[in-house]
């Protein structure tokens, strides 16, 4: 309970480690992980992901962030700390596909995914009994063109201060650029496809009808350009001519609950640090 | 030495297989491995594959094959029969990079590809003293936009009668439609990326750029659709942000060696049968 | 629903499949899909598995199973033929830890698993709840090692007439060789290892103290010698130092029930044979 | 040239990396990659390796390591700094099998594997021509049973001021304890399977027989116990029933030479400690 992660972004310049770990060895607190990646030495972004336990931390954090802003300023630092122990809250939507879903309930009830689900959204009724199984409220808001904006408000509504998350289970719905502006890089979806082979629709019968031989699933945050977000996760398996699109689909369905929720559980551990379109991922 | 395959697609219609291994069985052949594949039971096509062993196979083929006509005929069939032990005679293509040269000399060299490699041609003189040290013959054919037709010319008549097969191991000029149709189905590019993604050049910076995290190889037909030939085999290997272009470069390379070599060895050993873009490969 | 499943093993002989085919040519059967191997073509075994479609194939069963005695006692041939519509009944066995058995259920469930769950039977009482939810019987049969006999009787007396292939979805119990007997090559176990790595108890903590770099699971048949029935599967994954025991559960966790899904799925689609300790599996 | 890596392993406890950190940073370097790993942060061991660069470095190193001496022991550490730029010198034992010696010498002539190799030993004359091709001295020294110490004197005077780690690339005799002595953790061997599974001779026999569905190989420190060092690197590939053991070992031959491959680079990028019969591999 007195774990705590420190993620750090910012231009490379000699002593930031110095810096931070003097910082944190004068707080008392005690670097018990550290990750760190400087992309291109001369000049470049300097990322770390530390991982360190401190006495009494829900106390005295209010006051180690404090004492930390001026480091961080005299080194432009992108930064954060989060307790470990404090979970991450997720909103789920969904639509009508339930394997990606099935899975992030498994996982949290397995006690592998550390989040809590505070909720499901989908356009569908037809999960209702399934989640509430698991004791998580589910909301149905139906989407059609005409009423996209007013289930769009309705989303945000039920999502404030309920998730800190959104993770798009085979949700198949564009997000507006206006509900994804409330959510940078905390909105994660997954994608059919080993991306960027076969963006848009229909990957599995674009995949069947190019004859790979490997079919992907991608993770990625969400941007405005479709399909286009950093990539968070990817992962492939193997296909041979005998597959038809629907063995395709079947075989992607365990590839994207698998890559999904990779990236669900990374992101809850604060592993992933994103700068211009690519992600750092400290596993 | 009494081996030999056959290779046979057809519209899919009852009483193939049985046509067929009547047929074998009749003239006192033993199968020895079928592997068959019928893409959409209901009006689809049929494929098959058959090793089979038969006494004095080379005195006798003449005659199989001649009888084997009628029956080819009755059920429309694309068909051939080769003795096992007949080695395909290989001519390689090549530029600067060697890595995909040097994996198919070695596998050679140790007899786990069952080929002759009868010539290697190359825009650049670089490679020759290696190549030369395997007792192969190298020609040199430098290549301009001025001189591409010509160039194209001598290697048609350096390979016309000296090989069956050309591979293309990171050979970096466009073949023209007039090479590709004398070879049909027997000319292997290998492409340094997971295809479709990243067609074109430079294809590690575009997976660097677009932050992938896996990256492949794909060897494939050459058609005159560039990069869009049927694909024979692909693989992947996972990279991370900590990887720049340049060890993308270098794993790639070797996703690139392992990925050409089993092609060619698919090929040489008559497992790959093209319909319509998309191979069909017995392993 | 006319489609038939036919498995051979014999003596490799000249004019097996020659004499299979036409057999089923002149009965009106279509073959759609074969598969062969034959192990060491001098004296060896011949294997082979038969798809095919035959108009009412249900009422024309019997018959056609009469008529093909005589072929199948001239060539010494172990074989069966199922209907594929036919859907294989499982039992399935768990004990404290549920993701394979969770696995089989969702499955089941999404369609991509064509069998009949019959009934689960656990020596705890704690999956009740999850496995009614599914509308499939759940019996709790305590052991102890005064009671196993007792238990045993038990869930024999549960599973005849109910279920044709047993499932060992995580049962920590060992299976006496009289239950076994009952079962021939219709039993599978999940063993949480890369078999024959770690056989034994806490294969997880094992393979933490060796060190590996990958960890493993392994699906295979029940036999008398502990952990060495014939495999069906086996698959891997990568883990790090980082990985302490605990992590490499969470891992296994997952492989153990993918590699048991497959192992499942290829059962009940008859696509095993047994032969000395050794599957064959067409897939 | 500037650039140096620091390997250092030592009881865990506070103030580590804040003191490591700040004398690099006192010291005018700049760390420009660090991972670190804490094993079980109570009471446990902690690793460290830091690249970083340093003006003049060749020219200050001794400096720098004397005044680290009263750092380290403050900490009872385990610790070498290593300039980046001054390779490691190879001594490649060999015998009949040339697949990993061709792997390692294509690696480093294509300037994948930052190393001198300084000579290849093996004991048998086959290779003395492949070898001197590349420039690098060949010397055969039979081994008898009557000759082997013998035989292993004129190896260690060999190797002895030309080369710091020995890699057994296929070497098929026993290393004495005598000879392991002189290079602890210095001695790597590519072990011809998924260790621990087939210790011993005959390795794909022995998968064979089982029915194993992936085969691998094992790259590890060589020590007393025979098979039982530390675990550097693993990797596997599928296989089915139709490969004999002669496809296992050509298969085989493929994961040989990559895994060994990997372990040597990683030896030779000082990215492997090793506590207690397990590797940290920063990778």
């Amino acid at each position: 309970v007195n774990r705590a992660r420190m993620l750090i972004s910012c231009p490379d310049r000699p002593g930031i480690v110095a810096a931070v770990s003097q910082f944190l060895s004068e707080h008392g607190a005690n670097i018990v992980q550290s990750d760190q990646y400087t992309m291109d030495p001369e000049g470049g972004m300097f990322f770390i992901r530390i991982e360190f336990d401190l006495d009494q931390l829900t106390a005295r954090l209010p006051q180690l962030e404090n004492d930390f802003a001026p480091v961080a300023e005299r080194f432009s630092m992108n930064w954060s700390i989060s307790p470990a122990s404090k979970k991450k809250r997720l909103a789920i939507l969904v639509s009508k596909e339930d394997h990606c879903l099935l899975e992030l309930l498994w996982q949290w009830q397995a006690g592998d995914l550390y989040a809590d689900i505070a909720l499901v959204i989908s356009n569908h009724p037809d999960m209702r009994e399934l989640v509430e199984s698991f004791g998580i409220p589910y909301y149905h808001i139906p989407v059609t063109p005409e009423t996209k904006a007013e289930a769009e408000a309705k989303q945000i509504e039920l999502i404030r201060g309920q998730a800190d998350v959104i993770i798009l289970a085979r949700y198949m719905q564009i997000i507006s650029p206006e509900f994804l502006k409330h959510y940078p890089n905390q909105l994660i979806n997954i994608h059919h496809s080993f991306l960027p082979a076969f963006v848009g629709g229909k990957p599995y019968a674009q995949a069947y009808d190019r004859g790979v031989k490997l079919i992907g699933a991608t993770a990625h945050y969400v941007t405005e350009e479709l399909d286009g977000g950093p990539i968070i996760e990817q992962d492939v398996q193997r296909v041979s001519h005998r597959d038809n699109v629907d063995d395709l689909k079947r075989i992607g369905r365990h590839i994207e609950r698998i890559v999904l929720a990779r990236a669900v559980s990374w992101h809850v551990e604060d592993r992933i640090l994103v700068y211009q379109n690519r992600t750092v991922v400290f596993v």
